[in-house]
């Protein structure tokens, strides 16, 4: 249990995420702190939850994954602290981890309350380093969570209404969630959902339209259209994403998060 | 001793960081490196001094910080080492540390010119790689500072004309240090500046101006005011900072790093 | 053989990089993973390889050195697994290590083909992932090159026609190749190359032009000229940059990759 990732919409400007280590090697010196991203949009917990979803499974069992997307420091907002599926989870209760808990077979949670794993002094405005950083460590000596707080339900959580597919008669809605650092555009339209919508028919039959705009084919790599021409395929988080061969699909349609994504049968 | 933090004004763009890693895990194998951050803008000994002032002490006593915002590298400025209060600190001889030092129990200080801790070649423009990686990864295997160079005094020392508050009868005056990646504006006015300022007087009849603007209370978190209005209040660093409800101050002011700040009383 | 840097043109906004190092903890924990850029423009293999060859040699032998900028990911190019002058690397094969190899004293390379140094499931768009990043950890777990495929020489690597300096009777020519965060513009005019060029001719003779602008002379620190003025010298990674004295060179000459240098005698 040493590996802890961080993952914030504090950006990598400010020093905010190299205190974060420092409290945490200052507790566990053994730690190996990974940044899975500090880029996530300020305040979108939609998105923080839709890659940490689909990434932390490429960590080692027992890798805590520290999730700090908070726009409500310092109100009565709780802090999460839970094992899933062999990992574990820092967050704030606002909905961002149960995208992962819903599916998870197993699940374990607790309040983080428990001040002996905090940081002695708590600011209202920066809960990352003085009660995420320190939890994550304590954890990660092996701290059980049963001495980290009181037990929560999954059912006592909050939850934001998430973003998923939507399976109607004729058309499968999706909207984008993600636009990557190549302007690929990451929709909520997952590869099992698009096989459940098939049902067995061709996907060569089936057509993506971003925004109403032109119908697009789901192909297997970007060298399947010309240099510069639009595509759909499975991007490698598994969901359905748009791109340009050797361009950028978010400059070539102008459409970014919340965009509406929907996949029908052209035949 | 394993632990070195860098800061400097690089930017993440170039392979300069990752080379000065390389240079002392060539030395020290064994070194922990973390980035407290490289996005200080270019050459603002202010900034980078505000900031690692802030943040060093968060770091476990031993932790090695290595400041590199050297406008005058190639010229015959000095590189210092220092011990101060169970730190050590490596940075060059440009007031960068001087905020720190002033404040320190304890100091002991030489001037970095051991060649056997450089690299044997060094650059004219590149010390962070030839002079400043190589002597922090020495000093994380346990070179003495005595070994590093001779001694200099606190007095000896370059000082840049830091910003700092200012105490008028009437009014507490200071200025915009940082600006952080949510746009909130950070001051140069410490908690502990308001409370000899205030002498007693209630906090919530203080006021805080921006550049002559509107006045805004000093409140303990964002959700005191709405959504998209201004407030004041002690920041996670222990000073005065300017922000917005779920928003971006610096946006709402049009005011950055050098804008003069003031604190009256209303009444 | 603990050390493995990564250098990509994934930026840092997205959870690819931390995903990659996820997969390398997970195969080996003690890995010592280092950031050498992931600013790599998309795409460009040409300032890629010029990073890499400039910088590889600061870490210890023995370091693995992962480059990942990959147009033709999803295609049939191949990826490579090259042992020279003590050090490892990971590239696709499509001319990013032509300019180490061609350079190198001993190479011995290998295609990357068993699968069991990959990912079980390998996706069309993330080799980094799948292939590069378990390449890497089993490679720093002392799995041999002829393990890891079918061994291949240098003649039958692709290259792209990289970018050097022309010596002409009169004048050598050379491009832009990199522009760094302080705007300095970096060339692909080595000092060596200078150094045949003027065949004994003192360097103070040499003017530099960029596009054909104002001819710069070869000095040795930026102060040697008033602020804000341009000047030419050998950068730190032993190549001719343009620079400004406290300024940005890009923006005075509004020159980036792929500009027009020459060098040549004023006398």
């Amino acid at each position: 249990m040493g590996i802890i990732t961080l993952l914030t919409d504090f950006g990598l400007t400010d020093e905010y995420v190299g205190v974060m280590k420092g409290v945490i090697l200052g507790i566990n010196p053994k730690a190996k702190i990974v940044d899975l991203t500090h880029h996530i949009p300020a305040q979108s917990i939609r998105a923080a939850s839709f890659l940490l979803k689909t990434s932390y499974a490429y960590f080692a069992p027992g890798t805590i994954h520290v999730a700090v997307v908070d726009p409500g420091v310092g109100s009565d907002r709780q802090i999460l602290a839970v094992k899933a599926d062999g990992h574990y989870f820092l967050a704030p209760d606002n909905g961002l981890l149960r995208p992962i808990l819903d599916e998870a077979a197993e699940v374990e949670a607790v309040i983080v309350s428990n001040p002996k794993i905090c940081l002695a002094q708590i600011s209202r405005t920066f809960h990352g380093r003085d009660i995420f950083a320190p939890a994550a460590a304590h954890l990660s000596l092996g701290t059980p969570l049963e001495d980290m707080g009181s037990s929560i339900s999954l059912e006592a959580m909050q939850h934001e209404e998430t973003a998923r597919e939507e399976q109607m008669p004729e058309q499968l809605l999706g909207q984008i969630v993600w636009v990557d650092h190549f302007g690929n555009l990451v929709t909520t339209i997952s590869k099992d959902g698009l096989e459940m919508f098939a049902q067995g028919r061709p996907w060569e039959d089936m057509v993506v339209h971003v925004q109403g705009g032109e119908g697009l084919r789901i192909l297997d790599t970007y060298s399947e259209v010309g240099r510069g021409e639009l595509l759909a395929l499975i991007g490698s988080r598994g969901f359905l994403e748009i791109s340009v061969n050797m361009g950028n699909a978010q400059e070539a349609l102008y459409a970014g998060p919340g965009a509406r994504v929907t996949v029908s049968f052209s035949k």
